[in-house]
């Protein structure tokens, strides 16, 4: 949790660290009362600028996940993760909808599709770090003869 | 194919019209010689500024899949499916891998992500529409007791 950011992905930074600490609550690895790592810590830790990780603690206090007591710092506040569950269902379920409707547009099977899945559910561990060169390689391969 | 835009996505509108026509390209549906719409048709018909058209229609040159014929308008390069298929498999699996690792982390089982994977693959026709709402029906669902 919090271990890296991919500065690759498509996905702004602070978004990166915003999604991360959204699923530990949704997980249940982040609780109530819950301390997140300084500002200064946590750019340290992902080489970034300290302005990024101000910017999404900013945004999940906004959004009513974190709050911050003035010299002790940023806390996770009680009663949001059954809203947090919810929340991140819905990102990943629109977000899974949308890549296989973009698989099917270009013209990927379902058969594929599925193989993928469980390779890539054996193989994730970060959502933030590259994707293995085992997927990838997945997209070389010679599709199945069209019907 | 080319039939919509989500304003609404995480993914800028020229990005969406650049992802559409490689997912064209990659499923065969438009081949070498075809003739993209003009700039300002498309414009009207997803009711944007024609600049963000003729950046797709650019970029798509840039990176090799159209050739513009001054007057006459913009068409499919050929000998580019091969490339650009990868292309499309690989940028699939990239985003497959990035979102079940999110679910992971979020907490949701792999037997969930199965379900919704199959709703997705029933119900998906444009990858830029807005998510179906059985689909974002699925985060209210009680999750599954902990082992």
């Amino acid at each position: 949790m919090l271990t890296n950011v991919n500065l690759r992905s498509h996905l702004a930074v602070y978004a990166q660290i915003e999604n991360q600490v959204q699923f530990a609550i949704a997980s249940g690895q982040l609780k109530a009362g819950d301390q997140l790592p300084s500002i200064q810590e946590l750019a340290q830790r992902f080489d970034v600028n300290p302005n990024t990780v101000a910017k999404s603690y900013r945004d999940l206090e906004v959004m009513g996940y974190v709050y911050t007591r003035r010299g002790m710092g940023v806390f996770i506040n009680k009663d949001i993760d059954q809203k947090c569950r919810e929340n991140c269902r819905r990102g990943v379920a629109s977000r899974l909808y949308e890549v296989i409707a973009e698989a099917k547009a270009a013209g990927i099977t379902a058969s594929e599709l599925k193989d993928t899945m469980q390779k890539c559910l054996a193989l994730s561990t970060n959502p933030y770090s590259e994707t293995p060169t085992e997927i990838l390689a997945l997209a070389k391969q010679q599709p199945p003869a069209r019907k």
